[in-house]
């Protein structure tokens, strides 16, 4: 697949000290030998790929800036196409300066992920790994970084594709069949095309129950905290962000604007839920009631029901009664929490348990926010609660949710296409249904895709990527 | 000079496609060498310089990123050391872990614009040069861009330079005459002498001039605008921010937080003073009178004074002959803005020109801000009245208020040589003076610094420049 256009757009936000400008397409060269009096006096065009020019970018009038400018020679770029990466200095008016020279000289602006689908359409790189870079920019942690990567390299989407050339040319021979219809031939192999279809629905079937996790992973596991006004909800939660805000401010320029709310334990993240109630002047908000604490518990995979150390102990466990009546059969995680046990003089978890035994998805620990006691151990059983554990590097994972319902339907048909084997259906109907489940593979690794769906995929992209 | 510690520092902010991450000094090669896993299976240290390797970023248990490294061989980099760029992905996870990886691998995370020092220190620029760099990033407009860019590409440092070493070869000369004293020889021709003297002051002078345009092109024309309640002043300001934010915000990315309420009208931008003021609920404000607007007048150096079409011309007059009283011989530019003029049926300015002639540094003009009339001409006259018009594009402009007093100090004792000459003083007498104005002349260029001095100058720069 070849473009015509030259697409450029800025890599890099212009905050830092220094920008990237990209270009893509047939006159890359061309058009920034234009703009651009290398210090070696040599043509961008003449210079040989993965080499770095210095020189200065300079319209009829001035010099814009000094720059140094990456060469790559198609196909060794990552669209596949000759290319060019510019990095000035991180002035948004230079920045503005020379894409307008760029475009003024025939380069077209790029679109949100543009690069990248030209990487995809020039066969750099199949579908899911296209979708990988997005994620990988947008990795907040080492869970998510990990299935971004893993996917990005390649993933699980080679093993599909494999499984489903395989699998094309098995309906390739069943179709076959169908001219010679009259004579009752069998070209394919009935039992190799089962185990074919057995082997796939097991690597389909992994993968989408891989999805949970995924999704947990990419997005964080739901937590709800619940209980009385004044018990420590919100001072619980700042206490819980603060430990993570100290570790990822570390490094200057790394922000946490987008990750407000969440909070990352180990390798696992964790989403509180209507936190914008807890953090404001919690009475007022609490009193909206029962139907607004159901709700947080539907929407959360664990609970933590905060109680105080001073209230009574039947009144605790009546709580906490409640709450395991409301989530019963849910598999939902319930901690109970019992904070300001700095306030009394003995620990009542003994005079609890007279009253409560522990189911296997709940958990009970005494703490105290203001002195700091016993937060870690919150956080282990926050962990434990999580069900993820550590993962396997190599894991594969699916997190994305186009991928999970590809996979859906094409379970579906497999599962078809396994009883039509079983029970003989005609050569035309289960080609049908071979048809649909290749169909719906194909979707994930791109060798199927509409508009729409390219569409929708790279919309979500960035400018510059 | 040279540097033993290795330093690092993302060069980008992250919020983009991808990240660049820096690392300068002896051991750049070896660090990286160590986690990163080339393509091509060659190490970092055997490549060429001016080369870029792909490859990934490898802890030891996972793989952090695919990346791309250019490659720049001492002295041919920017600081003039081993050095290296990292292009990753623009996660800010990935951009935290490489960095951990850096460091543990015996980096060290460079300080705010570490790497520009090392360039001075290393020869690579002088201290003009260097201190233009953060003034590029910064530049958000075609004049401070100009003025910035000119000072990084040697501007008036060079020819500075030239000049002090041959101020500090007659200085020799006069102190060995010190040796000889007792035979009254001259070793420094006092004629030359004083055609050099001469010639650096005219230079000197001109900077010095050139400053009072520098620092109006770095910060903007301050402009007051003031006038009586509902005359429609914060109408104005808005609309003149309109007009100038649409321009900018053609680029996806720039941003412009940071020069809120200035207007940028062709080169020239202007900074209007005590904006707060008008947008808020002007009434109250204003209210607090007099004193409020004769401080806003005092600070800017062009006053708009808005009345409304349909009052009194008389009191229209009155109140323009009142701030002309206040800023006589200022050298302000006033410019009597009628706005409104849609409400009334006809021209009022041949009446008002019946009673007003206006001197030359006054201005006016009927508006209406509502109905768009003559918003453009207004914008032509605050050009006119900025004082600065067209610059040429080599035009040496000094905007650093650094140099600014270096300067003045070496005037001084340049004046002090002339004179010394003039009246023939003792060697040593003139040698002091003479010694005085290279020390000055020195420090704009770097050739004498204190670690204060580059303290102060390197703080303000970003981490990664």
């Amino acid at each position: 697949m070849i473009f015509e256009t030259t697409i450029c757009a800025s890599a890099t936000s212009g905050l830092g000290a220094i920008n990237i400008l990209r270009l893509s397409g047939p006159d890359s060269f061309s058009i920034v030998d234009r703009i651009f009096k290398s210090r070696s006096k040599k043509l961008l065009s003449e210079m040989k790929g993965n080499t770095i020019q210095f020189g200065e970018i300079v319209s009829d009038i001035e010099v814009i800036d000094e720059v140094l400018i990456s060469v790559f020679k198609n196909p060794h770029s990552y669209t596949g196409e000759d290319s060019l990466e510019i990095s000035c200095h991180a002035s948004p008016y230079i920045q503005k300066r020379i894409l307008e020279l760029l475009v003024l000289n025939g380069a077209k602006l790029a679109g949100p992920g543009e690069f990248t689908q030209r990487a995809f359409l020039n066969g750099k790189m199949d579908l899911a790994q296209a979708e990988a870079v997005a994620d990988l920019i947008a990795s907040e942690n080492r869970s998510s970084h990990r299935i971004a990567i893993n996917q990005m390299r390649g993933g699980f989407s080679k093993e599909l594709s494999d499984l489903r050339k395989e699998l094309l040319h098995f309906t390739s021979m069943i179709e076959l069949e169908l001219d010679f219809s009259e004579e009752d031939v069998e070209f394919a192999n009935r039992k190799e095309l089962n185990l074919l279809v057995v082997n796939m629905m097991r690597k389909v079937e992994g993968l989408i129950g891989s999805f949970r996790n995924g999704n947990v992973i990419k997005n964080g596991v739901p937590v709800a905290i619940i209980g009385k006004p004044n018990v420590g909800k919100s001072s619980l939660l700042n206490r819980l962000l603060k430990d993570d805000k100290a570790i990822v401010s570390e490094i200057a320029g790394t922000t946490r604007d987008s990750i407000e709310d969440t909070v990352q334990i180990e390798d696992i993240v964790f989403r509180f839920i209507d936190t914008a109630g807890i953090r404001e002047t919690a009475d007022i908000i609490e009193n909206l009631g029962i139907s607004r604490t159901y709700q947080k518990i539907q929407q959360s995979s664990i609970i933590l029901l905060m109680t105080d150390a001073r209230e009574e102990i039947a009144t605790i466990v009546e709580s906490f009664l409640e709450i395991r009546k409301q989530v019963e059969n849910q598999g939902k995680q319930l901690i109970l929490v019992i904070n300001k046990t700095d306030m009394i003089p003995l620990s009542i978890l003994v005079k609890i348990s007279e009253f409560l035994v522990l189911e296997k998805n709940e958990h009970i620990i005494e703490i105290s926010v203001r002195k700091d006691i016993n937060i870690d151990l919150l956080e282990k059983i926050l962990l434990t609660a999580s069900f993820i554990g550590k993962l396997d590097n190599d894991a594969v994972i699916i997190s994305n949710i186009r991928h999970f319902e590809a996979l859906n339907h094409a379970l579906e048909n497999l599962n078809r296409v396994k009883e039509g084997i079983s029970i003989n259906i005609p050569s035309d109907l289960l080609a049908q249904d071979l048809r649909q489940a290749i169909h719906y593979i194909g979707e994930i690794t791109g060798e199927i895709t509409t508009d729409e769906v390219l569409g929708n995929i790279f919309k979500n992209f960035c400018i510059g990527k």
